[in-house]
């Protein structure tokens, strides 16, 4: 059992530990309805690429339950408004999609009488395959980490955003690799950017860290060139950068949390790696490259507010893109579950689908 | 006369803006004390290298006048500790140590027995210098851009933190570049990182772009690569990012707030042109390279919070250092009041001498 649940499904009840409000409080809000579980993934209660997957696929046995409830010789043609409305939760992380996907495949597959139990058990199952993966991904990337280390000097690494426990169905991508390396003793130290303007690094990548005791020192994503820099001249030196993904594109560009990219650029300046952990059903072979992958762009509230009080000055403009595009040629490694692709190119990619 | 003013000098007492609050309250504190001017400048009540050496200009002025009273025959023994105390208010912004040099050098040329009409006569020609200076800056950077464009089409500039009349005299060094380039039509757009973690981008900045009616995009700091890559595509690339120094090396190394040196990485990798705007009294020729300038590191507090409320996991630790160097090979032009340095290096900076 993993300790850190965000997501739980108790008697056909999803409950969703509430990611707005950590690690203040640590809230379950329980849905019974596709639309609500929808809007939940919209408001950002539960985020994280992996885990909007699994929530979505919890929300479509939902929406099979009231359905069937409704007319069981018509659910599949009633459940067709919610499952549109659910896909549009949010656009840039594939996985909403790809868990949709995954579930209508289902309904043609089924006792449409009586499709519940089996919808159930699949979103149960996407669930459970997703820790599993992680635990895959956590070895894969801990062994790149170990294959880098010549002599004594363990590597720092640096993180951004949250691609923990809570934005999968537990353990984590970016930080299963984390954990799993720190399990092994292949790295010294974490370093999490804030990331600005949700600061999942500072509220939900820190807790997660000082959960497990693995020692995490936050930092203002503007200082991370900096300490990259300053720290190659100590016995900790950051040698990796190790993200999630929102969306990796068919030629390996990936979207991730806004930050990723210029944290990238600024790696390679440096001569970091990149390591990227994503799940295969965070890999669109539909987008050719990155510049077509949707990037979602929130409200300006979001830059011009701070924890609900306003800080900036009356009548600035603002924007805010939630995602960015880091390009193939900056990443060194996509870890899947399906095994790691060095230097990602579209042929190699091939090779996980 | 200037539109903001951040630092006033009436009849002989200081009063500066208070910018911790701004923009939501405009309120001047008033200093009579040395000792006092030092803790506003530790406490950032006023902020901005050429500004924190104009305050030091008036609280040395300041310290004459409390001494001079004591005992106008050893005012200059007396003033010692008091002086001493301002130099290390802040360690990295040079110009603190600079206006208190140029500030001892007329204790030995002035009347000794009646020193403080001179002595305040500097400190406000210092100030005035300051703003001159400014405008000489503003003109010369805009040149810059003006040569820079070809074709129909306006830059847009990207800054960071808040090199403006509130970290001035009054004008500006950065934003006196935006401001001039602006009223000449050369710039289509400012956008202006936010600056965590004091927000001097969303807070000030902002503030003084809306009051001239310069249009201003306020970001997260994380934004900048990715809104820099997709403005190429538009009508309003950005083709600059302008930014303020706290300490200029001999080699043209740029100190300046935490967030530049990474920023000025991914201007690189773009492609875009790197103006840095700062006066003569900015640059420290006794540091030979970024290697050797201090670099404070302020109270993990100020990450671990936010607007007075604690916002990270409790347990985590945050590095806060506020400045770092941004290599002079990353720097197209260094513009001061003598002139503009393209491409740094050693030789060409002590043309500036």
């Amino acid at each position: 059992m993993e300790t850190i649940q965000p997501i739980l499904w108790e008697n056909g009840v999803l409950k969703l530990l509430d990611q707005r409000i950590l690690p203040h409080s640590e809230d379950y809000i329980s849905y019974q309805n596709c639309r609500d579980v929808a809007d939940a993934i919209t408001d950002m209660v539960v985020r994280g690429a992996p885990a909007i997957g699994i929530t979505a696929a919890y929300g479509v046995a939902l929406a099979v339950k009231k359905y069937t409830d409704v007319d069981v010789n018509r659910w599949q043609e009633l459940i067709e408004d919610d499952l549109i409305y659910l896909s549009k939760a949010r656009p840039t992380a594939i996985n909403l999609n790809w868990a949709i996907d995954e579930m209508r495949k289902l309904f043609s597959q089924c006792n449409v009488l009586n499709p519940l139990p089996e919808v159930q058990a699949l979103a149960i199952k996407i669930h459970q395959d997703d820790i599993d993966n992680n635990r895959i991904m956590g070895k894969l990337g801990a062994d790149l980490i170990r294959e880098s280390i010549t002599g004594e000097i363990k590597p720092a690494v640096i993180t951004h955003c949250n691609a923990g426990a809570l934005a999968t169905g537990g353990y984590g991508t970016a930080l299963g690799v984390i954990r799993s390396a720190w399990e092994q003793g292949l790295i010294s130290h974490v370093y999490a950017d804030e990331t600005r303007p949700w600061l999942q690094g500072a509220r939900l990548t820190a807790w997660e860290m000082v959960k497990e005791e693995i020692p995490v020192s936050l930092l203002v994503d503007g200082a991370a060139s900096h300490v990259i820099k300053t720290s190659q001249q100590t016995d900790a030196p950051i040698g990796w950068i190790i993200v999630g993904s929102d969306r990796i594109a068919a030629n390996g560009d990936v979207a991730n949390k806004i930050g990723t990219y210029g944290l990238a650029v600024n790696a390679k300046y440096h001569g970091l790696k990149v390591m990227v952990v994503a799940p295969t059903s965070t890999i669109d072979f539909k987008v050719a490259s990155g510049n077509d992958i949707p990037i979602e762009e929130r409200s300006n509230q979001e830059v011009l507010n701070f924890a609900g009080s306003k800080q900036s000055a009356k009548g600035a403009l603002a924007r805010n893109p939630a995602f960015d595009v880091t390009p193939a040629e900056l990443v060194d490694a996509i870890v899947t579950e399906k095994g790691v692709v060095l230097k990602p190119t579209t042929d190699k990619m091939l090779n996980l689908k």
